[in-house]
């Protein structure tokens, strides 16, 4: 059996239209003697209209229950591909998540998987060609429907292909990934290869393409992602291990955008105080990013960085701590991007660091923490700057 | 505990607002002690939605897909009104077919309930005082998942109720049972309470109030059902274990409309014919209901009727029949109703079926098939007639 996990995103499926060319691009592929696993997003603007419905009742919808709603989406689309499959004489069958046996663990709306049962597709390629499973999806220990977050469709493709050792196509409206986002810098240029390490970093610190939790399966299992603009003859670029590369030093930049710095202040002497937030926090699956600590004449102040999608989140947590500790003085500003250099080279080179100071202090951007990894750089820098910083940079590295 | 399964259809869950109000409800009366299971249908025209998506694909959609999606419909119920009531402070969960353990067998769209897991719900209630269960669906043995048919979420409710023998209480827009369709007839009565046998015969007989195999199993599991008018307090009609009530020979008067009349003519040795015929109807699950065969100078004729929504199913049957046996003559005429009275005071009472006679014959009504069994008399009669007929039926037994 040649067989392939291939994951088709929301607006490559926001229509019946689209849908049924998808449909005709499997045809083909089957008609060569592949066998397929298709992975599909719910269709177009389905999960905005059912979260307007949901909103119009409570702004805190229960999560199991908002789990058992928003999954209809995917459920929808694997039901219509398959119809269309079927139509055209291809062996198809649809599969929710609990069908095709997607084990989770953890908060109703943010599972991680857990499991996957692999005999199930290797008996039912015996009846069908074509395997088309919602994703997003999955179900936990206690049967229940469950959601897997952001950028959950890939996240479903990338641990199929992983739990079934095949590769992994993932079909967005992009072609493929480049050095920055080309809106940004117009001569940005389309990667060929990158390393799963170089995405992860990349899809960590903004780059919309991937969610690093995807690529990080892939790395784990070794698992080669190919990222294509879908039905299009444009070449993409595959995420693959990459031990054969020649090393560039910067092989992208990533821009994280509508980023929201945190400020507070609190006597030295309580700890408690903190404890309470980070618990809030992490209850909360409240991702916060850069965080940095400073004494000053009051006591203490920590100030980190989050995606502006929580604040809410965020607001809630500090009037709750507000209640006990009446003192706690925080201050939540926004409008601030993260701007990150990537490459895998960097372990081996010297000086990039000093360059990136150099590029921005000479360009007059003020930039408030800076955080590196093994193979990245990122700074933080006012909303208005986040775009020139980024341009200067891939013409500073020539990508 | 003490618990009963609710079942709220179509025009009551039309709206959000219409589910608002039922969660209202349900709230009152688990604040009164009461644990409840509640079986929903999918919400307003979101079927007939679906639906149309699919002609717009194709004429025969595949079956199991089609299950797939049509489920996704009380799904989406299931999950606003736990939505609802969560945030009214009232514990509830929703829950699939599957989830509900509704095991099924038999054709995707048209499957019966052959298992449901009792101890889940015991469980469940330690947690939960309001079971959301998507009516219409359930899956089978090969995990896929299933559709009742029509009617479906009637059955879901009627069986719940019966696995956890507690009494089933099913809303609708009308208030019970009426001896005969207020709209035919405005001078009838709401019954106060029925026999599961004369609810079964007015069932199968065409009263749209209730499935016949619903009935069924309530009267195979001996659970009474209330019929009653959605958040009204006009009372409704139970449907009972009557061996008490006082027996009527007629209790009620039923109108089956859109009936087909199907004749056909073969020689008389040729059974295989025959055999092929019963065979398609059977594996197209096409019901067929009065059945006569008289012999005539060409051979045998065989007529039955049947309902004409399944008109073109047999127009495909004959033209595949056709093919095999060009000899084959039939005609399919439509435009019959059938008008049947139920009572199972007529075991015991003589003389209804020559009042009968006498009414039709004396109002110049032709009619062209009886058929009786031991608690019901059916007539065919042309369509235009069939409201007249109903009429002087009523006036003639008082009802």
């Amino acid at each position: 059996m040649s067989s392939s996990v291939l994951k088709f995103g929301g607006s490559s499926v926001s229509s019946l239209e689209k849908v049924k060319n998808i449909a005709d691009y499997l045809k083909g592929r089957v008609e060569e003697g592949e066998q397929l696993v298709v992975v599909v997003s719910a269709m177009g603007k389905t999960t905005d209209e059912l979260m307007a419905q949901v909103d119009s009742i409570t702004e805190s919808p229960n999560e199991q229950d908002l789990a058992v709603l928003l999954t209809t989406g995917e459920q929808q689309t694997i039901s219509y591909l398959s119809i269309i499959l079927n139509d055209l004489g291809v062996k198809s069958k649809p599969l929710t998540g609990y069908q095709a046996g997607i084990e989770t663990v953890g908060h109703h709306l943010k599972s991680k998987i857990s499991k996957i049962n692999t005999d199930l597709f290797e008996q039912l390629f015996g009846t069908y060609d074509v395997l088309i499973v919602a994703g997003f999806q999955g179900f936990n220990g206690d049967n229940e429907i469950t959601t897997l977050g952001r950028g959950g469709s890939d996240t479903t493709a990338v641990a199929l292909a992983a739990a079934h050792q095949c590769p992994c196509e993932i079909y967005t409206d992009v072609a493929g990934v480049y050095s920055t986002d080309p809106r940004i810098y117009s001569e940005a240029k389309r990667l060929d290869v990158v390393s799963h390490e170089e995405m992860m970093e990349m899809s960590a610190l903004g780059s919309g393409v991937l969610v690093s939790r995807s690529v990080e399966i892939a790395k784990n299992y070794n698992i080669p992602i190919y990222l294509g603009k879908t039905l299009s003859e444009e070449k993409g670029t595959w995420i693959m291990t990459t031990d054969m590369l020649e090393k560039k030093a910067v092989t992208g930049v990533a821009l994280d955008e509508d980023m929201i710095h945190v400020t507070l202040n609190y006597p030295e002497n309580d700890t408690q105080l903190l404890d309470e937030l980070f618990i809030n926090l992490e209850q909360k699956e409240v991702n916060v990013d850069m965080i940095s600590q400073i004494a000053n004449n009051e006591g203490l102040q920590l100030s980190f960085t989050m995606k502006d999608t929580e604040e809410d989140q965020i607001q809630k947590i500090f009037s709750h701590l507000k209640q006990d500790y009446p003192e706690l003085y925080f201050k939540i500003e926004n409008r601030f991007v993260k701007v990150s250099l990537i490459g895998s080279g960097m372990r081996d080179m010297t000086g990039v660091a000093s360059r990136v100071f150099r590029t921005l202090i000479e360009s007059g951007i003020s930039f408030y923490q800076v955080t590196t990894s093994e193979i990245s750089i990122s700074y933080v820098v006012d909303a208005e700057n986040g775009e020139e910083a980024a341009r200067l940079l891939c013409e500073g590295f020539e990508l």
